[in-house]
């Protein structure tokens, strides 16, 4: 094993990137509309918390073209994506404006959020608490309406700097 | 797509496990030595904060058998595991008394938390807050230590209620 130790309280940025590059995670699109405007993100930190009240949570890089739209909307949906839509997750995770990453296939949630038709799981939340850490904003979300493919599932995994796919 | 609609303010749980278990996630075994005493469990629900100061976090379940360690001692380990390690996962996952899911492998680490040799990636970190959302506790960790395996990266993920290979 290579060892980065520590020479101060924390490990190097570098390590840590170089450790979290491994830790898989399914590739996701959360999205928001409300009176911050429209907006969305490709997220790979994204995870249950609990069921009893159904909440999960994502963090959000606070300096993102994306962040002021997620801090003034409480109204936030994560689509789980399939291998299918790997296009989707490249448009949300460059430098593309964001008028431009809405393309086909967005329609309004219950909540009036964006939900990407087509994917494989879509939980429709609301924000009921901010945390901030460092450099991102972490959203902790109450579930209110999941939608589940019912197509053979297929999910989008980010592992190794590459998209994989399970099924 | 099926729809579970929200009656009240909140998906009902079962509509919430159901999406969940299709959110593809790492598996990793959580674990801690301290003066609560040495404790671990599987958890999927492990994700990157910020890399600065390098943070990420896990959630654990208030009422588990490893929890009261955990609520104790501030040194924890995530350990990433291989498909090598399935045993592991299964053995930290289940009914097994704490004392008997420590085998081979474990050794401390500089923090004096348990370290698990041959794992994909081991995050050394120190808990530095606690925050309580519904029956679980999710704790922010500030990583101190990254230890990458040298050989051909693989990874285990958990999906759709079963242990899935990257590679």
């Amino acid at each position: 094993m290579t060892i980065h130790p520590a020479p101060t309280d924390a490990a190097p940025a570098e390590a840590f990137k170089a450790g979290m590059a491994l830790l898989a995670g399914a590739v996701t699109i959360v999205a928001t509309d409300g009176p911050g405007g429209r907006a969305g993100f490709t997220a790979t930190a994204v995870c249950s918390v609990t069921a009893d009240p159904p909440t999960l949570l994502v963090c959000v890089n606070a300096g993102s073209s994306a962040a002021p739209a997620f801090a003034a909307n409480d109204q936030v949906t994560v689509n789980v994506l399939t291998p299918d839509q790997a296009a989707v997750a490249q448009a949300f995770g460059g430098k593309t404006p964001m008028a431009a990453r809405f393309g086909a296939g967005w329609v309004p949630g219950s909540s009036g959020a964006p939900v990407l038709e087509g994917s494989l799981v879509v939980f429709e939340t609301r924000v009921v608490e901010r945390k901030r850490m460092g450099t991102h904003d972490v959203m902790f979300c109450r579930v209110c309406a999941v939608h589940v493919s019912s197509a053979t599932p297929q999910a989008a995994v980010w592992w190794n700097r590459a998209m994989r796919t399970l099924a």
